[in-house]
């Protein structure tokens, strides 16, 4: 079994010892991925970076990937990208890309776009992120930061924050803990609490697991805070969504009481779910967390192209 | 006489013995093109992919060849490419490209653009499209993808579908198939039928040419099946549209008199005149002609920026 | 002291000795900067290029200048970045390209937004052009073009004509020309004339300066013309631009008595302020102009990266 030329759609196609794999792989990237180290082992190679909706963050990071390992890149994004969706299948986006490249990063508004997309390559998709499907590299980088920052992932309680109903990180990253033994708390209004089948899921896996909308409590002796936005639109009334959203924030005063070491991890873009005094804390790692996803995304690139060794 | 300096903008400014001479040299790009040698040969060299009006997959095929061959690219495209129509004079944009890099592929919405956009600039141009103009680069990977399927470009005969009227594929294609001797028949309803000066043209080369509506009968007995996209549009009445459409179409049925060897191909993007089912098929080399687009442009960058050698 | 790791947000930061520095390696930047040498010296760096505003020659020249010494680009450019600006506050924008890149250049709408964004990046930050702000790579290559085509800067004299109260680009150049002792002409209308503290300021340094509306009296016994676009929108009728606009322009005619080495600059795009009848002349350095911003900004990426040596 190996990686290369696989296609990662889904955080679930992956096991445990590929996770680690690319985990480590992930690993001895770090020093290049600052442009300290070069290396050339993707010289030559091409990713074709698809964004059909826009994600700058996830965008650059897998172009600065491919760049540090000496490959280039082709891009579509922007309004290119929407009339693309327009003018013809995806099916046929997917093979041009396919013949002008060696692999394929794709970002699209469609729920199952990229499992679609993989049918009709012969090179391997990178699934960037699928509507409300999955978004496994920004599972892989949020596993990687952990691991970096505590040493392990079996062993913490991870507390997940903010829109855990719509948000699809949330969702992956919580049955990937699930199948590490990851104890955790989820964080919401009622309202978008995390769905029935996903804390199922992850108690059928053996794991402790805790739903409150009581932040303070979870923060004081949780190893990780993992933080999204909550999105007003997802409250009828705005009314209601200004009751409830200060709860679910994280600032100086929330933190008087959390474990030393404990870490503060957010996807981003954040708009006000963490405040800025925050960030000088050592608390605070996402942006240690998006400088992650270039090592981890070189780490899937290497793999799926390469191979192990 | 060499390609070096060389401007590429209508395939008849073009020898036959010079696109020999590029077919030749595509070919000898094919492993490159598909990532599995690795060429250094423009390493250091700029491309500018100007693209002033949309076409993704000429632009990202452009940028694909630079790659492979070493090279980089600056691009501009989308509402940076509109505004900057609008914000001053073609001449002083190429003149800005031609500061910046070594060779420029342009596609404008305007015909003559890339002609004009010659006279300005001291590096090569390569026209990727102009208006209802030459798209010179289309041609010539049809051509290659003729010869490498069917092994020589005069002795076939060519069929070519759709809008015959304005579509500039179809014209430059239909001259320089008439030029290598190449007998041919225009499928298309009356109204969009091939211009009476190209039929006169193609006519006078010595070379027979059938006008039919009739596209089953010309693919019982084509090697080659050129399709095109009938624009709506092009049709005062979408009634009128409606009625002949279908008759310009290629699926299963249509197919099942033709030659073992026939060939199916199509410049893409595509809307619905060729059906999925008719894409497995041994006929169906569409997707193979769009990658073969990246060969050929590596081709011409590399004799343009190099010369024959 | 070294420009390593060095922020370049303001041509004032930069004493003598190092804009000296930053034109001789420009000097040393050319033959590679045309194509006619390769350089690898940024091999595995990445610049960002991020314009949250549109200036397709200012970001072209940077990404042409980080290719041409080896490096690699990642791009922010149209729609995608005025969607950043609302989505994220800049330090977090910036904090991203930090982790992805090695060295960011930024345009952006807002004054004082280059500054801004050194404060929260670790890597250098090169401002190019904020708001009514700064644009000190525009100055860099304007001072390296007059060196480049007339020997030295301190012994000219330099006419600059247009939107002097609005073009910060004017601005910047007045104040650095000042500090070499070069003596000047401001020629506008009186509307748009050069604010009175750029006035003081040049003055104060002990530099001559004339403040005119008579372009063409200047033009007999100058060195240099800086021409700069005058913008409609800064007249309150249409009537009164149309009145004075006339008397900025540069033809043919507005040149017979004008010096033989005389050299006519414009930070470019041109609407109609110098007639095409003059390229062709030997004074027409505005093409050469835009080009030297490749070196000059090759020169600044080499030298913020990797210092002097």
């Amino acid at each position: 079994m190996t990686l290369k030329g696989r296609d990662i759609v889904n955080i679930g196609d992956l096991s445990l010892p590929e996770i680690d794999t690319i985990l480590d792989t992930a690993k001895g990237m770090v020093k290049i991925a600052r442009g300290e180290e070069r290396s050339k082992i993707l010289d030559g190679k091409i990713l074709s970076s698809l964004f059909f909706e826009p994600s700058t963050r996830t965008r650059l990071s897998f172009e600065s990937a491919m760049l540090r390992l000496g490959g280039g890149v082709i891009t579509i994004a922007g309004q290119e990208g929407s009339s693309l969706i327009k003018g013809e299948t995806l099916a046929d986006t997917i093979r041009m890309a396919d013949a002008f490249s060696d692999v394929v990063a794709i970002r699209h508004p469609r729920e199952g776009a990229a499992r679609l997309s993989a049918t009709f390559s012969e090179n391997p998709i990178i699934n960037g992120g699928d509507g409300a499907g999955q978004h496994p590299t920004q599972t892989l980088l949020d596993l990687f930061t952990i691991r970096e920052e505590l040493g392990d992932i079996g062993d913490q309680h991870v507390t997940i924050v903010g829109d855990l109903r719509f948000g699809r990180t949330t969702h992956s990253l919580a049955l990937a803990l699930a199948r590490m033994g990851t104890s955790m708390s989820f964080v919401a209004p009622k309202i978008i609490q995390m769905p029935e089948h996903i804390v199922n899921d992850v108690r059928e896996m053996g794991v402790s697991v805790k739903i409150t909308n009581d932040l303070k409590k979870e923060v004081d002796h949780s190893d990780v805070i993992y933080m999204t936005r909550i999105q007003k639109e997802r409250f009828a009334e705005e009314e209601d969504y200004r009751k409830v959203a200060h709860a679910f924030k994280i600032d100086m005063d929330m933190l008087k009481d959390a474990k030393e070491n404990m870490i503060i991890m957010h996807p981003l873009p954040r708009i006000d779910e963490i405040h800025p005094s925050v960030d000088p804390t050592p608390h605070a790692k996402y942006f240690i967390q998006a400088f992650n996803g270039v090592p981890t995304r070189m780490a899937l690139l290497k793999l799926v192209l390469e191979g192990e060794s």
